[in-house]
């Protein structure tokens, strides 16, 4: 890609993201667009038009991004989005940084000298290297002094990394310590979880069970315990019942507005019973809908008893009265045969994932065997599926399944777009697909909560992309015959890199550019919300429920997020030596997403849950990954080169080792447990243990009548008795 | 080697084992012996001879071995010697069932077959087989469906290990449960070890930070703490208080018997005061000591009361007052930068190593990398410094550095002797020293205490061991040119071993028997310490307690006799198929060792601290690892017969794998730390928590007029605030 045609991509992208950036001014100005701008303050009761003000300024979002405190953001968003945010100018810092040295510094050393040109002269062709190559590290001589300013390049960024990263665990934890310890009682900070319960001994009921091993254990803290159930059936009631009041509260409004329009008495709306409501005899939908939340209340209630009593599984959350014996129940073994009676820290109640939390040990083990052996194939042969699909839709196939099809498809403007991009669509939808199948694979494994989840989900999708973007695009060829290469000459993995890496500067060089001035403009003008809001608002919503849930936010979204942002990390931080034109680049990039991204958290998108920061060490761990990936891949270009330094730079890998252990060392478990000294500070008030008690009480298990926590406690005390006089 | 030098080898160890048992019979009837074999219960304060008939029973001490309980063994040598039992019945265990099916079916498989004599017929030389060699897998055609046979054997001792490991962990798990939560309270059972205190501010003293520290985390169970000092040099006065009292008793002694013989009033005995007693002046040795005791005692006390106040390091031993409460803690973090206030169980006190328990975190990390290199160089290449040394210690060497040797070794008869044993002698004190140099390597890990210190040496001298004897005679040739090809070709590993191992069989046969019959015969007379007492005793011990000290038996010593053993378990195991003929050998060691240590626990050894079993985890590993290795062998040894169904056997390696996976989430954890579920369980009485905090004052720094705690105490507080007051 020659200077002018890479001028041409980054101003069309320029370009793009101007309008929508003004796009984005224009219509989060309008009033009616402010559920779709800022649900974030409307979730939390604010008006985000108080201050009228910064509406009327076209940058005033900008402004406020920046005026914003990391205390408004916790407020707004809570500590994830935080951390996120510090994950963002923890990598700026890591470019600016490296960016202020290596740019006057390495441009002209590569510049100046004359790699290419003596190449071009000998190859006799003409001239096919750009004004952007010669800026690179491709341009300097091999065995030429001018190699040390990159080696002490390599060096400069692994420093700044290592002190920036420090800084930024630190901060991190921190947060995260102040979160555990603030004054204000959570309910996820008095509970433990407590799996692989013993199977019950035939006099005793599980619940008995767990709160007589806990009197006995922890005889001063111990609260109260709760079972947990499978709530399976008890949950499809209760989906229905939700299901008939929505078509209840939709039927009335319906009712309501025909009433308004000609007819004074209304038409009252009907449906069908049947499938879909598309088949079955016709009713009138007010009618039917209250008849039918009768019956499953009933239904409902019995079932709540059933359950309660005679479905209880082998784990239980335990409460404890105080934060500080939470935190030290849940990290001392309790039984002598381990694998029995397993604590570990309470998830957040909106995070808690019931279904897996009694999955036992073994079982978790071997599914997540499974689990790895399929993400590790999908991961190294994605393409062997996506080809076979591929294969398979062919024109031909599709018009024998779908014979309507045939007209449109004969069309021979169509017949030749589709022919082309059908296999690439079919490699869109799979990629489209693979965040949710990896977040379920996540969720087979058995983890007890959704923060988790994410977290490994993300961690899947960040192998994933590494591999298959990185490395894929960078070792052109197929990923496989290059394992097979590298697994039987392993050594040939840094020398591989090497080679393969500068040719493609320039194409990484256009992807960030592209990414970050089309992907952020999209997510700052949220085109797609906005569109799909205003459909839904005519056409579908007739209730106030319907309509907030269609500006319904949703959350970050981490699993997909951190893994692409990981992405341009690991690709900047390779070339930021071999093209150090890249870094400005990549700290738009992080620079843009960083201001747009607290925005999005102060104004836009509402957590659903809070995992205090529990991701970063994650994130600590990838970046360096990515550091010593980098680090890896100079030693092999300065190999190549032949410069006779290299060793010296290979000393930077067991550096890289050691400051990871070091990190881990202070930090990590933290972050894996509460220390004893961040629960034990006080708290504002004595905790309402009943309050923290009903927080993790299933929606499903709640009565329909009162929601008393009561009748919850007594069915587990029932169920208890019940099962004791037998 | 023949049937015929094979059993005559093994008929002379065999009388020399019975020499060596009627010997014992003989020697241990006499009671001035008495402290020689029955050291045990002397020190526990019994006496020996209350049933006189078991002496007059020549094989009365194999009755009562058998007799004796499990809790007679915890009585006489704690949990620990136990422990060490049941790892020689399980092998002993496994070793019989395995026969028992192996031996009748094998035996005839093999010894039906000719693939030997084949092998003769073709080669056409004389029959060099053997008769034993004709009863292993050696004598078997390859292809032959016989291998069947082999191949379930196979199976068979897998299966019967797993099968016995299981229930013996299962055991030692019960027996340590219940040591850990006796009813006596024991002083490490109350107090937890917090090392990387951080540095103290200017205004506080160390023992009130951790004071403050603790009454704030743990308000309501927090009794006391002991800020660990530098007793350098405190001790060293100490040490030369007690060698001066130890001389003046001495002294006393040859005075007061001087009275008896000849002169009434005696001969006082002198001295001299330089080096070694050897030059200066001649003085009075009981007014000399006397004088010098008193003038150190002020010293130690001024010392004691400077280390106490300005040697405080930055680790402590923290009491609390229930034993729920140390367990619980011991396992929570404390603080948010987890490499301070890092907490652990307290060791026992007699095992603490108190030098080791100041060293910072990343003290011990830097020292355990270089100990674990230096192993691997040990383990490797320890053939290097032996054949450097054995090229320096020639005669003519020996000859110019000590010319007076001269006359001696110039005799042609001496010559020739030292000249073809040279080299053996070296290697010989290579390998005597090398336990010591394992168990230094260990300490200096910075491993605070004795018994984790053997855990560590234990583990090098295993590998030493494996690699240096089982793989060395094994894989003929040196080992590094073995391990060269290993890395160059992984897959190698498998053949290697398989083609190596059939030859070597007779040998370890011989081996196995030589190790039983004079290892056992030797360590049963205890002829050595028998010698050395009576020497001790006639010539150098004058008072009670320099007797006392002659006798001392000593411990188990577990750092170099559980890797001995687990040898013999590595090769019995490896043998166990292709030559089923080691069975009964590996049983005999296993029983007769049993059946020796089992009276040497009872009645020698006396153990210097108890780890409550905690080496079980160590043993059980690595017997599953002899086992992996034994499976690894047979897959390759089936290869090399060209047995198609070969992969079958494979499957055991994976299995192996996970059934140690599962052995350790079951039951190692609960070797690592106590179970609240132990701990919890009630005392007999309220803890003296005096006596408790009491156990822990190093020797060094009790006072020597009174052994008052109060002393200890004062001191550490007036420390306190005398800091404080600065």
């Amino acid at each position: 890609m020659d200077l002018t045609s890479f001028i041409t991509s980054f101003t069309t992208s320029f370009v793009i993201f101007i309008v929508l950036v003004l796009l984005f001014t224009w219509l989060s100005r309008k009033p009616a667009n402010s559920v779709v701008y800022y649900p974030n303050p409307i979730s939390r009761g604010l008006d985000p038009f108080e201050n009228r003000k910064r509406s009327m300024n076209p940058v005033g979002w900008i402004r406020e991004a920046f005026v914003a405190s990391e205390a408004d953001v916790i407020a707004a968003s809570g500590v994830d989005a935080a951390v996120y945010l510090v994950f963002l100018s923890t990598v700026l810092g890591i470019l600016v940084f490296s960016g202020v040295l290596l740019l006057p510094a390495l441009l002209p050393v590569a510049g100046t000298d004359d790699a290419l040109k003596l190449a071009n002269q000998n190859s006799k062709t003409a001239g096919n290297y750009s004004e952007l190559e010669k800026l690179a590290m491709g341009n300097v001589q091999a065995k030429s002094t001018r190699l040390w300013a990159f080696m002490l390049g390599v060096y400069w960024v692994s420093i700044v990394t290592y002190y920036i990263l420090w800084r930024s665990y630190k901060h991190v934890s921190n947060l995260r310590a102040t979160a555990k310890s603030s004054p204000e009682p959570k309910p996820e900070d008095f509970a433990i979880l407590v799996r692989d319960v013993p199977s019950r001994p035939s006099d005793q009921s599980l619940k008995d069970r767990v709160d007589s091993y806990f009197r006995r254990l922890h005889p001063d803290t111990f609260y109260r315990s709760m079972v947990v159930t499978n709530l399976k059936k008890v949950n499809k009631i209760y989906n229905n019942i939700e299901g008939y009041k929505k078509k209840l509260a939709h039927a009335e409004a319906v009712f309501a507005e025909s009433k308004t329009t000609g007819n004074p008495e209304g038409a009252r709306p009907t449906m069908r019973t049947g499938l879909l409501g598309l088949v079955g005899s016709k009713v009138d939908t007010i009618n039917h809908c209250n008849e039918k939340i009768k019956e499953l209340i009933l239904k409902l209630e019995a079932e709540q008893k059933i359950t309660l009593q005679d479905k209880q599984e082998r784990a239980a959350l335990v409460f404890f009265n105080n934060r500080a014996a939470a935190a030290s129940a849940a990290q001392t073994i309790l039984a002598q045969m381990v694998d029995t009676w397993m604590v570990s820290e309470a998830p957040e109640p909106r995070a808690v994932i019931w279904p897996n939390l009694s999955m036992r040990l073994y079982m978790r083990q071997i599914r997540q065997a499974i689990v790895y052996t399929l993400v590790f194939l999908t991961v190294v042969f994605y393409m062997i599926p996506i080809a076979f699909i591929s294969a398979f839709t062919t024109l031909d196939n599709l018009e024998k399944l779908a014979p309507f099809l045939k007209k449109v498809v004969e069309q021979p403007e169509i017949k030749t777009v589709l022919e082309a991009y059908l296999p690439q669509i079919v490699l869109i939808v799979f990629l489209a697909l693979l965040p949710a199948f990896l977040m379920f694979l996540s969720k087979s494994e058995g983890i007890p909560s959704e923060s988790h989840a994410v977290r490994a989900a993300a961690g899947k999708y960040f192998y994933f992309i590494v591999f298959n973007v990185f490395l894929g695009v960078t070792i052109s060829g197929t990923l496989w015959s290059s394992l097979k290469r590298i697994i039987n000459h392993p050594g040939d993995l840094i020398t591989l890199l090497a080679t393969s890496l500068p040719g493609n500067a320039t194409f990484f060089l256009t992807f960030v550019a592209l990414k970050f001035f089309v992907g952020y403009g999209l997510e700052l003008s949220r085109l797609v919300p906005l569109i799909i809001f205003h459909l839904k608002k005519k056409f579908l919503c007739k209730t106030e429920e319907e309509i907030k849930e269609a500006w319904a936010p949703g959350d970050l979204g981490f699993a997909t997020r951190v893994p692409s942002d990981m992405l341009i990390v690991t690709i900047v931080l390779c070339y930021s030596v071999i093209a150090p034109l890249i870094i400005p680049f990549g700290a738009i990039y992080f620079g843009l997403g960083w201001l747009v991204a607290k925005n999005q958290v102060l104004r836009v998108y509402v957590p659903s849950y809070e995992s205090n920061g529990r991701m970063w060490p994650h994130m600590h761990t990838r970046i360096l990954a990515a550091l010593i990936i980098y680090q890896i891949t100079m030693v092999g270009f300065m190999i190549i080169k032949k410069f006779v330094y290299a060793p010296f730079l290979f000393l930077l890998i067991p550096i890289s080792f050691v400051y990871a252990a070091i990190t881990k060392n202070r930090f990590y478990k933290s972050f894996a447990a509460t220390p004893l000294e961040v629960a034990a500070r006080e708290l504002k008030e004595v905790p309402n243990m009943e309050a923290i008690y009903a927080a993790y009480i299933p929606p499903c298990l709640k009565t329909e009548k009162l929601e008393d926590v009561e009748l919850f406690e007594d069915a587990q005390s029932h169920a208890t008795s019940r099962t004791t006089s037998f």
